[in-house]
């Protein structure tokens, strides 16, 4: 889809979609830059209000994994006619503003089509200075690597719409899903200039996001099968709900991914899992690794490290059995 | 569903939903503020370059009638994995990119999901200094209308989808909608603060969009039914290719609209017809009328003279037989 987009060459365009980046970020002024971001999707929780506050959760993430804070942000509705599903939809906007205002970000109306399936997303819009912009082309050899949330709610989704699981079994899911990235951004900088990249883990798994990472950052990496895992992720992987997504994301993950001959299939999966609203990968200069750990644990961000930076073919990712 | 979203009280935000505006604007600096829209479709024409280049010019109308000007885009893509229409994504994407820098409007990325039904839109995102903005709240009593493109997309995209016209038939629709509107942006500039309100007529109508205009200013107005009508549309109308969106249109106006006795039904429902990438609707000074329509002129934008603003209930319109 990329190629189609023309490249832009302005000096006032900081980060735009060459680096497969979270939100492009556009200089309004010499201390000032704007990062700007759109998502949405199909519902993936039967209950309203908590798809409202993950799709919020989810699209304000972007603005956080670019080092920026939430200023203002747009609905973006396309809901059918449909009066049995029509009601919905002030409950999932509730739930939207409700994670909105806990971010500080003001919500200014936004757009609504009919559509036959209903999708429910933002387009948000952050500041940050120029110079504390944190994007996925920085990372060096030898950071490490750290997630702040734990995968699975690919599966998990996919498990509830095929009746394999009932809601409660989602909660733990859906406590990650609508806690804002905004913890791991704070201590991002808090730790400063040691942080030299950082992605969301969203649709393309924490493979994909990693892939791109490297890729921006010309650099491969070891990456630990010993990931944090949801409860009930692994069996249910095992009885067939995977995502078509992640499906699609191990596949293209073959190209750039050396695989332990004996690794659990099972894992595999679960490494490429689409995440929806996941944590924040963030690559770290390896003696502030404590000292990003620590600001992370203030705010009640868990840290989990997960793999090394290192030199090698860009985007390249081989899987160890354990960091 | 606006009453779902919290209301706003926050300095920094000088127009949000309350006034039904086509764009919110936060402001950033003192002589700087922020502009930003949203808006998708399915594609309403059959070639999908020109679908892709009505698509961008209707989403950077909403920053033009604010009377700011456009800084960057994001594309918002919802596509069909079916081999048939992927490949008609690309001629999308490149017919927006082509609208996108006649505005000069940077593209810096952007969205896209799997969906059942293919749509296309932008975020837009534009700036413009607090004293400039037009909203729709400023009309007065004794203002002239003026509209900028002739009425009528939405019965011929209508007519076009139920095979009552073919794709000729509709070149000149294709020719307004494609057109930016950043012309008429320009003539409301250059006729400064005589131009005390505007918006563009998209979904709602002209009627609908009046309405809001003189709600948000608290004032009436009598609107001509002797508008510019684009050609075959009449026709079609009487025919009975009317949308789903001018008929609601239509049936909501009935609430806040005078109509002449003995006036043509085909009329009313061109009067309500929902427009994609519709003209610049404008409130002007009558004393300034002669210099906004030069201004307008002289870029090539049409001015139709519709009708005048008047003291009255908010927003209620009496349809007269002329201007």
């Amino acid at each position: 889809m990329l190629r189609h987009v023309p490249a832009v060459s302005d000096p006032r365009v900081l980060v735009d979609a060459a680096t497969r980046d979270d939100a492009a970020v556009f200089q309004v002024a010499p201390d000032r830059a704007l990062v700007a971001t759109v998502d949405f999707f199909t519902p993936i929780v039967d209950d309203p209000r908590t798809f409202g506050a993950i799709a919020a959760a989810n699209a304000l993430s972007d603005i956080y994994a670019m080092g920026a804070r939430p200023l203002f942000a747009l609905n973006l509705v396309a809901w059918p006619r449909d009066p049995a599903l029509l009601p919905l939809l002030g409950p999932v906007l509730e739930g939207a503003a409700a994670v909105a205002a806990e971010a500080g970000c003001l919500l200014l109306g936004g757009h609504s089509i009919d559509d036959a399936e209903p999708k429910f997303g933002m387009v948000a819009v952050g500041e940050v200075a120029p110079d504390k912009i944190i994007t996925n082309a920085g990372a060096r050899p030898g950071d490490r690597l750290v997630l702040t949330k734990p995968l699975g709610t690919g599966v998990l989704a996919t498990a509830l719409k095929r009746d394999l699981i009932d809601e409660p079994a989602m909660a733990e899911a859906v406590r990650w899903m609508t806690t804002l990235n905004a913890g791991a951004a704070d201590a991002m900088r808090a730790a400063g200039s040691a942080v030299h990249a950082a992605t969301d883990v969203t649709g393309f798994g924490l493979l994909g996001h990693l892939h791109s990472l490297l890729e921006a950052s010309g650099a491969a990496a070891d990456l630990s099968a010993d990931v944090p895992i949801m409860a009930h992720v692994e069996r249910l992987v095992a009885a067939g709900a995977v995502p078509g997504g992640t499906t699609r994301n191990l596949e293209a993950a073959g190209a750039w991914t050396t695989w332990p001959r004996d690794l659990d299939p099972v894992r595999r999966t679960v490494l490429a899992d689409a995440q929806t609203s996941g944590g924040m990968l963030i690559a770290v200069a390896p003696e502030s690794m404590e000292h990003l750990c620590a600001a992370l644990a203030e705010r009640d961000v868990p840290a989990h490290i997960i793999g090394t930076v290192r030199a090698g073919p860009a985007g390249h990712i081989t899987i160890t059995e354990h960091a």
